[in-house]
């Protein structure tokens, strides 16, 4: 008879999560875990950042959502090497999907594996996945009020990227008000403007990943 | 020592909605749950319905959010009796958390008492609170891959709002993907094209709300 606890469950997946880190670091594969709501836009932030990364350095994905491989199918369509997690009602993506998906995938030795976790604001900020840094996609049409609402997913990243900043003329969105619940939940947190539509800020993040990357695994010449 | 599986869990939730159905039922209470990503406009169209309501019924609101009382605030600035549930930390409302609200609560006897659960497009499917039923809030600007994508919500709901249809137009929405997904997974479901911000299709949502109240509490004089 086994009594398995959350706190249980948690403990087990952190200890996958620094296996599968050692092992990407092994590689020498930086890895971001992206999360958000349900259409904030974590696809489509993909979809603009892949082709301008992989110019310079390899790069792939793993996808997780409850049903369907359409947004495997986007990446695809970019010829990015890209498997799908399908979670089968699960909430999050756990460590050990993120291992069993590593292995099935072609490993972008020197580059970025980019992780899009499920679209949920609240279960993925629990579970480490092995990821080197997270990155929390939040679209301006969700409202002003949703680092406030929901702290822990903003409290466990180290960037925030406020997507679709071109519609914000349409909506009554106070940039200024998720500024400060930012710097009171993520303080020194990295914050990026972008439209993945547009393209506005990729550039911003774009610089950020070569940076996060190259002090990680680049050698010094000092 | 206690073993508690999830579906224990589940088992328990049931049970205990199942008591606050009959509670409500018999204070004359109609009680509707209201899913839906964050920033969908949950609380939007609340503040659109309330005021249309409560001319002629009562109505009261349980608002449900991991931290803060904004919602609540925004619903009690309208003058509706309302209880905020904080969830510390939890992913969804339960049946318990319910039951503890209703408690503290004016009850709307002869109206409609709407529950605003967390913002998540997953957890809250599962969990039942002793509604009669259920609305999820799907908005334009969440993509229209999303029905697909997250098929546990949309199949244990009676009605979907699509909301922000005024943005519709700025997008590349495909609504007829939405409604061909609708229909494969709720077959004979309730869909409502509404915008809580300009008003459109509030009749219809405001219309089909008193239809199944008054099918289920008003005497019929047939």
């Amino acid at each position: 008879m086994k009594i398995v606890s959350a706190k249980k469950i948690l403990a087990g997946n952190d200890k996958i999560a620094r296996e599968n880190l050692e092992f990407f670091e092994k590689e020498g594969v930086f890895v971001l875990n992206i999360l958000g709501s349900p259409g904030a836009g974590k696809t489509s932030l993909l979809e603009a950042l892949l082709p301008r990364l992989r110019e310079s350095m390899p790069v792939a994905v793993i996808e997780g959502d409850l049903a369907t491989s359409q947004d495997a199918e986007r990446v695809a369509a970019l010829d990015v090497p890209v498997v799908q997690v399908n979670t089968e009602g699960a909430c999050h993506l756990d460590a050990a999907m993120v291992s069993s998906a590593a292995e099935a995938l072609d490993l972008p030795r020197g580059g970025i594996l980019f992780i899009e976790n499920v679209g949920n604001l609240v279960c993925p900020a629990g579970f480490r996945l092995g990821e080197h840094l997270r990155l929390v996609v939040l679209s301006v049409t969700e409202g002003d009020d949703k680092v406030a609402k929901y702290p822990p997913m903003f409290q466990k990243t180290q960037a925030v990227a406020l997507n679709k900043v071109d519609l914000a003329g349409a909506l009554e969105f106070d940039e200024e008000k998720v500024r400060k619940d930012l710097e009171r939940l993520l303080p020194g947190g990295r914050f990026f403007r972008v439209s993945a539509r547009t393209g506005l800020g990729l550039e911003e993040v774009e610089t950020w990943l070569r940076e996060e990357r190259a002090c990680r695994f680049e050698e010094t010449s000092g």
